[in-house]
């Protein structure tokens, strides 16, 4: 399907369920990117969950969200439990605003939801030359170390930062070992996870993906990564007044409210202490780029270069959609 | 020895060196106070190298260290080259100032040099009900993923956060699986290290602590650590105007001249958003320590709770020095 006519239908599809023209496209835009980068996860395979949460009234398609400005450069968003592409947009722009006016921005959301990809946002800061860090959390899905019950969720880490070329660097990496649902597939097919991605029931490391469904995900680095499970934990969840220690529902599973996610924005300008940051920058990649490869690696990449490459391939080319996913849009624009 | 004693004997080592009385004093307790947190890596096992390196001329006990306002929040610090400490109090004491005038401060330092513990400097922001992230960089220790040779040092990651009760959540956790005195420490008594800590001299995975000597170390959590460990050398080194790719020097074996390394510190108030903070994050840590617990798993804890409690066992009892050291301080002394 053409870009263009899957963003019409999608636009549609949520004008349908109540958004206004703006807040669909948003949502629609950040759909699509997902899938023309290949994160998958956060793409078309989540339109009808979202449409669901809005059906059963546990996101509002037509929020009041609130901005209160702490100080000008630090901003405080309610949401209002609005759809979280919503809620992220609103907040990465203010966090740009603030950041343009005094050098640096602290932006916290609190009554969001799932907004798709960190990295999506914090490109929008690197295109107008401003670094970005962000964090939000998620359902549980990683134990704390030493723990024996899912809690924190995968957490990212994101880091987004202007490399004096039209590509971003775009660090947004989760912090656990492996997702629920790559051990779920394996499940299925009858193979095997590997090594120190997950426990059974009893807390014994198990490579038995059945077993590791009925036990718990590890994060990555033992207690190094549970550490930054619970930090995320703490700036996304308990400083914004979002939900916090395993309390964000499961968006496929639990509707019995919303998911009240949080989320926090650090966004301050690269030239702040050097004007000349876009050639620092640009010689930090060139000697990295090129030191001696192992045997096999043709590419020292930097993160975000292998998404960049795999958009701008995808957008030459149509947007394939499985037959679940053309089921849902053709149910959802019933 | 008892602290009160080893503290004069250090202050009168670093006056004798060249410090003036509160230099000595800063560095002085950040010695003792990796000493006393067990992290011996980073206390007296130094002492020797930062006098040789103020005696080669490349720490300057005299600097004239500058700190420039860049806005109410943001201040930009050239440490002229003065021993880690001294670069870092100051730099942690504007950043703790310029948070609590505007609820959020951006610092960055540079021609600074080893600081010790990240963990120390924010723990002087927690104790002012302040959240505190902190960077920097160090010499070559790990290999950026896919390469053959190290770049990135281990570039610890700094987080520290108030708890609401008087120990405070400090995660100070570096990107390296393992550091590089412990393969030799290995290499030297014929061990085995674990897998998937370093590479041979071809790239590929050993456990031969003599084959990993010659090789790399790696990152934790592969690309994902790598990542980390990228970020951090752009935020401490190419963000700051300090050296960056590579290019700090390893304090122990290069005299050629200063290591300009550079600091980050991003910090903020803990009630920003809530006044409601420490109840919330008491919350936080309540139900994850009474989580189900792996099997030979007592408690939970949280990062920062177990260094803390080294540190109150450590403080009643006289510090143990070994041979080595006190033949450096007995020639120091001379």
């Amino acid at each position: 399907m053409k870009v263009t006519k899957l963003k019409s239908l999608l636009i549609k599809i949520f004008k349908k369920k109540g958004l206004n023209h703006s807040d669909a496209l948003i949502s629609s835009k950040a759909l699509i990117n997902a899938e023309m980068v290949g994160a998958y996860g956060h793409g078309l395979s989540r339109l009808k969950m979202y449409c669901d949460r809005i059906s059963k009234k546990v996101i509002n398609p037509k929020p009041k969200i609130k901005v209160k400005k702490i100080s000008p450069s630090i901003s405080y968003i309610d949401a209002d439990d609005s759809i979280g592409f919503v809620a992220a947009d609103i907040g990465i722009k203010k966090a740009i605003d603030n950041a343009k006016k005094t050098g640096i921005a602290l932006v916290a959301v609190k009554n969001s939801g799932h907004y798709g990809l960190s990295g999506y946002y914090a490109e929008q800061a690197v295109k107008k030359n401003l670094i970005a860090m962000i964090y939000t959390n998620a359902p549980p899905a990683v134990a704390p170390h030493g723990a024996l019950k899912s809690l924190f969720g995968t957490n990212p880490i994101c880091f987004g930062c202007p490399t004096g070329s039209k590509i971003p660097f775009i660090l947004d990496t989760s912090i656990s070992m492996i997702n629920r649902g790559k051990i779920r597939v394996a499940a299925r097919n009858n193979q095997k996870i590997p090594e120190g991605v997950a426990l059974d029931k009893h807390g014994k490391p198990t490579t038995d993906s059945k077993k590791a469904l009925e036990g718990v995900q590890l994060p990555i680095a033992g207690y190094r990564g549970s550490g930054l499970a619970w930090m995320v934990d703490i700036l996304s969840g308990v400083l914004t007044g979002g939900n916090h220690s395993g309390k964000v529902k499961d968006p496929f599973d639990d509707f019995s409210g919303p998911q009240n996610i949080g989320h926090l924005f650090i966004v301050f300008k690269a030239n702040l202490f050097s004007s000349n940051f876009n050639n620092r920058i640009r010689e930090n990649i060139k000697i990295i780029k090129n030191l001696p490869k192992i045997k096999g690696v043709k590419k020292i990449t930097y993160p975000g270069e292998n998404k960049f490459y795999r958009y701008i391939k995808n957008a030459k080319k149509n947007i394939i959609i499985n037959n679940n996913i053309k089921q849902d849009i053709n149910e959802l624009l019933k």
